[in-house]
């Protein structure tokens, strides 16, 4: 296999996601979805915070989620307990969901005002694979060290909005939030970033704020 | 592109790889390199753990590092200050190590006994591309959640050998030992588990004592 060969193949991968992305973007349009992409590494606590989101948002919208994951289906019955739609993505192993994938999983999906979309646990690859949503949030937590967007720039640079996730844990972990802040800030100029915690509820209220209503995604 | 297309060019990328991997085993068998991929989630504690590794060890061995990241050399300038040789890989945005970059950083690289290879933070890619590492060495901490073996089986089921890190947070993070060591026990029966702390120091010797006298791996 030849190296041009991989980048032709690779690039008509990605064309196509952004053909089937844009369907989809313009179907969440038409229907007034807000569709949100969650992206972080494993054990940052997406799932977590998407528990706290789909409990505190249900009384006023409508909220659904589908949850992507290598393996298992932990996450979506985890999210069910809500008592808003969940539907499990299995990947079978593959890094990143696609726009195909969701499309595929929102058939016979309940109408829903804003649809989260819980990425595979990575800061890599699903930075490249748009699926259509209105806004793309990107989660880093205490524990995980305060460069981690200066080493995996592609992600916070592609990102809508930052969480930074247990705050709570930011004293143990001697975590340093001004280099925290200031290695997002260079990747990412500007970018927005919340800090919470979903065991104390902080911060849950304001970024449920800056959710609704969602700025459409040109 | 068609499915079938991907499939068969993926197939001939891992292929390519495994060939230069077992180039590369067989020169680190031949010299008596004892070579430890360390693969993990990002911000899991993997250049944390190898500054005290290399500090640990170089008295009595020649131990080196390549540190792959998809940006920035932070890693490499970090471990350097154990004076232990360091070369840093930037993927430029790829999200695993492959063999033969391992391979065109070893040039004019000194010799060394033990040489640790510091994957890109991904709890998924890095799993299916040989190094030709003698040792696979997969890092959870306890600030992840449980059940991430479940969840990125294929990474925890190809190691050789596992290590709990930040074990000093696990109170904090009412961490469940019995349930993170009962989901390795699933996904990778037997697998030896070491507990450790690089801030307390707890477990690193006995981590020491499992790498070195390394088994051959077929």
């Amino acid at each position: 296999v030849t190296a041009p060969r991989i980048v032709e193949v690779r690039r008509g991968v990605l064309e196509g996601n952004d053909v089937r992305a844009g369907r989809l973007r313009a179907r969440f349009r038409e229907s007034g979805v807000t569709a949100i992409n969650l992206v972080s590494s494993p054990g940052t606590g997406k799932t977590r915070l998407l528990e706290e989101l789909l409990r505190r948002m249900s009384a006023a919208h409508r909220v659904g989620a589908l949850v992507g994951d290598c393996a298992t289906d932990n996450d979506a019955v985890r999210l069910a307990r809500s008592g808003a739609p969940v539907r499990q993505i299995v990947t079978e192993g593959m890094c990143h969901l696609e726009a195909d994938l969701v499309e595929r999983h929102l058939e016979g999906f309940p109408e829903v005002d804003v649809l989260f979309i819980e990425n595979v646990g990575n800061l890599v690859c699903p930075s490249s694979f748009d699926l259509g949503e209105t806004l793309r949030l990107v989660l880093l937590s205490v524990t995980e060290g305060e460069d981690k967007p200066l080493k995996y720039p592609s992600i916070f640079a592609s990102a809508d909005l930052a969480v930074l996730t247990k705050c709570d844990l930011a004293e143990a972990c001697e975590f340093d939030r001004d280099v925290a802040l200031a290695a997002i800030d260079a990747v990412h100029p500007g970018l927005t970033v919340i800090e919470t915690s979903a065991r104390t509820g902080a911060g849950l209220d304001l970024l449920i704020d800056h959710l609704l209503p969602v700025p459409a995604r040109s």
